[in-house]
């Protein structure tokens, strides 16, 4: 079988439909080969960390990513973006052409070449879970299926370097090994869920922190129905935003210590058991530390395992524990209501804030069918009020250039949903071009650019600088001239109406520039500039 | 002292007055003290591919180019421009915020961070020649000594990684070490003198083949020098071009074997004795292995050592056999005179080909003081018929995306010559938003954008395919989007009106959109489609 069949039988079985790339001379026949084979496509984007971040996005939504592109110059120039998808548990298999094994000389001057040939995957090894160069036939199979099951298994990027000879090369295809799985033992659960079950039982207050891995693990389903048997709210994390759905009742808002929804904080530091749930403490979900949680009443379940308080279950996952308790017959229930959410603020009118615009899209985009991807900056952080049921962002990586590639890849892995970008002006030039593709691919997203001429988190954290200051392109020609239909609005009313009029034509691409005078942030960012200036002066 | 001010003494003390840089977090009060300090400048770009790009190319031109970024999604999204100036031998250093040393619990989960606090500059040292993390104030300075002469040394790219709290700490500043130079012995380069000369004298057909260490190691005076004393041709290869002035009588041509100039190749093929001056054998300048030399007619001079048909001094650089050559009273001249050139073809009228820009180029750009950068693709290759003095591509390395933020690097390192920027539109979309750079730098550079709306350099290598072709934004719109003049051009005829309106203006920058008809290629890369066609087929 030619190895490059295999591979794309793999990516069907675990229902990838588009692989995204940029070819380059080691990896033409592998191009070729994916344009000749029905059920895939290629999607071709403008440079690798678009690339990579599309891929990204594909896998948060469709349980697997593909990015393929040429040795060298291609690979490494996506390591960011996959060691975003790593540090974010994003199952991204990132394949990499390479220079015939007949041509490795070791004294051969190959170009994209840097020190060996090692050098590449060398690099790779430091951002994925899995790697393997096939520079064997008889073996290329099972290391094909070894990474791939890493992929699926860990949700940590796999990578795999496909001399160019044998990319179509006819391999021997053993019969298919099922990964390993390592026996459960029930005892274990049961111990852990017996003591789970008796501290919700004698809470109080109980609640839950849900974060990203309930979104990589799938467990979206389970967690609105673990919430509904028990009665607990629901406060989600910033890189696990809208793992449940934010309109729900039992929703408390995103939980960032100090800097995210004020409801959330008072959910969670006031719970007397708090079940977190696929959350990792990372330094932007807690808010810079400044999120207080006492370990006492802290229940933690991750893919590796289950703490309850200072002990361990290593042998638990989430999903089992999760499972356990959605299996059990009677549910004890949480006493008190949630603490009604805040009345909507009225939206001030004449000038545009990063909350102004969150407001709008709350009050336009309620009950439609979209998504949401988010860059660094106040895109993310104004979006602690926005109200949805699917978003995308970096919220832990943090790595700007995420959401216009990734509005292409979320979009092609959910057609049905309308894809809403929302970028600063920074982020934007990094990654922006890529809206033709967006164009060109017919994909019809809105993107709106929070447009305050600075990098505006770094002057919002340190105050202004020069160097923070960011070159002013007139964004609305520049949309146009990649072929989006494209708007510039200066108040909220003016936002309401282009989202409107963006919203109800569903044949464009959209770009709404929102100028937001420089210094004007979000509440959220503001507190977290100033929870950073606290922790600076210390 | 502050650690960084040390560092920018030793930047002044190479002549750097630019450093390139985007901020983040992590590197905040390094360029707050930059923007402090008097004599260097910080240099924004929009991304960090064209941060690596833009130093390299101040690299190559001025002798040190230094790039800042932030730990993370700023470093490794560089690793790709870093890369190819190891490969290319350019004198880049790459600074690198980190986490405080303070806060490195190893189980903190800090944003921006993927394996372990390791992981990036075990990435570096892939790409690097010399790499340190200062986790230690002592050590620091000697640290920094190490790896900034070991990049002036070795001209190859070196990586320090600072962490936050140590950017301005005051730090021991022991007495400078001068790096350990090996001692000449001048026995070994008389001996290899003696050889060479020798064989020199016999040859009636002597050549010199010239290539990019010329330029890294700034030998240019000396090679016109040696190439007049002697009388030697000299050709050069793709990524030493313009390293010999093409304007001079005894300049031969580009050798790129069976794909470049062809007067090249006949004074170099037809040589009895040809003398190597910094060449290095890859597989771009070999013309994919169509070079034809017989070692034993080749002597070849690196900065690791002389190489005389099969024997090798270890002990003598490139620029001690050129010293020692240049010192000798006596200078056998070669016997006969070069081939004349071949006369300049007629342009040919109405429709425009890549051969064509090049030739309106020589006509319209000769005798203006300008450089030149140049993209991979056509752009590049087409090149080689382009005459000048100065010339900056990556024509080992090879990755796309180079053009135009060199243009900024090298408009900055040699402010008295107008960048000319040649680039395809599928380079172009990778990093041409920093054209919005060049605009706010006031570099009123010219760039003439190859638009023939595909990856063409794939297709000329391996015919049409659906994943070669680009997509079609309106680049005139988009250049004017960005604060540069811009002309659609369709005729060799519009193209040396534009281009003059161009090079008139001197207070703008200008991007010229040359469109080709897809298909349309240079004669030099139709060579090389010629040539890879046929290795393939083998």
């Amino acid at each position: 079988m030619e190895l490059c069949r295999y591979l794309f039988g793999r990516f069907k079985e675990a229902g990838v439909r588009h692989v995204f790339g940029l070819p380059g001379d080691f990896f033409l026949p592998f191009f070729r080969a994916l344009e000749e084979e029905p059920g895939i496509e290629p999607v071709i984007l403008t440079h690798e960390p678009s690339v990579g971040y599309a891929a990204d996005a594909y896998a948060r939504v469709q349980g697997l990513g593909v990015a393929a592109v040429t040795w060298g110059a291609g690979a490494l120039n996506m390591v960011n973006a996959t060691a975003q998808a790593y540090a974010e548990r994003s199952p991204v298999l990132v394949l990499s052409g390479a220079p015939e094994i007949a041509h490795r000389d070791p004294d051969a001057l190959l170009h994209h070449r840097v020190k060996t040939f090692d050098s590449q995957i060398r690099v790779y090894r430091e951002v994925t879970g899995a790697a393997a160069a096939l520079d064997d036939p008889a073996h290329a199979i099972a290391e094909v299926d070894r990474v791939i099951d890493s992929v699926l298994r860990t949700k940590r990027p796999g990578y795999i370097e496909i001399p160019r000879d044998l990319i179509r090369a006819d391999v021997p295809v053993p019969s298919r090994r099922e990964p390993e799985i390592r026996p459960k033992d029930e005892r274990a659960a049961n111990e852990a869920l017996a003591e789970v079950l008796a501290r919700i039982r004698v809470a109080e207050l109980p609640a839950i922190y849900a974060g990203a891995e309930i979104r990589r693990f799938r467990l979206h389903d389970k967690l609105v129905a673990l919430a509904e048997k028990y009665g607990l709210p629901v406060a989600t994390s910033l890189d696990g935003k809208a793992v449940f759905p934010e309109q729900h009742p039992l929703f408390a808002g995103n939980y960032l210590g100090e800097i995210g929804s004020p409801r959330a904080r008072k959910v969670l530091e006031t719970a007397d058991c708090v079940l977190m749930l696929g959350a990792l403490m990372t330094d932007v979900n807690t808010g810079m530390y400044t999120a207080r949680f006492d370990r006492r009443k802290v229940i933690s379940a991750v893919h590796e395992g289950v703490t309850v308080s200072y002990h361990r279950f290593p042998d638990v996952s989430l999903e089992e524990l999760m499972d356990a308790l959605l299996a059990l017959p009677e549910a004890p229930r949480r006493m008190e209501p949630l603490p009604p959410p805040m009345p909507p603020q009225p939206i001030p009118t004449g000038v545009l804030t990063p909350d102004a615009i969150i407001a709008v899209l709350n009050r336009v985009a309620a009950g439609r069918s979209v998504l949401y991807t988010a860059d660094v900056g106040d895109a993310m952080f104004a979006s602690v009020e926005l109200a949805t049921d699917m978003f995308l962002g970096p919220g832990y990586y943090s790595s700007m250039g995420f959401a216009v590639p990734a509005a292409i890849g979320a979009g092609l892995a959910a057609p049905d949903r309308r894809p809403i970008v929302l970028v600063g002006d920074g982020a934007f030039l990094m990654t922006g071009l890529d809206l033709v593709s967006c164009v060109r691919l017919g994909l019809h997203a809105v993107v709106i650019l929070f447009n305050n001429h600075t990098h505006g988190m770094l002057a919002a954290m340190d105050g202004p600088a020069r160097s923070y200051e960011l070159p002013t392109p007139d964004y609305v020609r520049l949309a146009e001239s990649l072929g989006a239909r494209a708007f510039r609005v200066r108040t909220p009313e003016e936002l309401e109406q282009a989202l409107g009029i963006a919203l109800g034509d569903a044949t464009a691409t959209i770009m709404i520039e929102a100028v937001i005078p420089p210094g004007t942030y979000s509440a959220s960012m503001q507190r977290l500039g100033a929870v950073v200036h606290r922790l600076r002066r210390r």
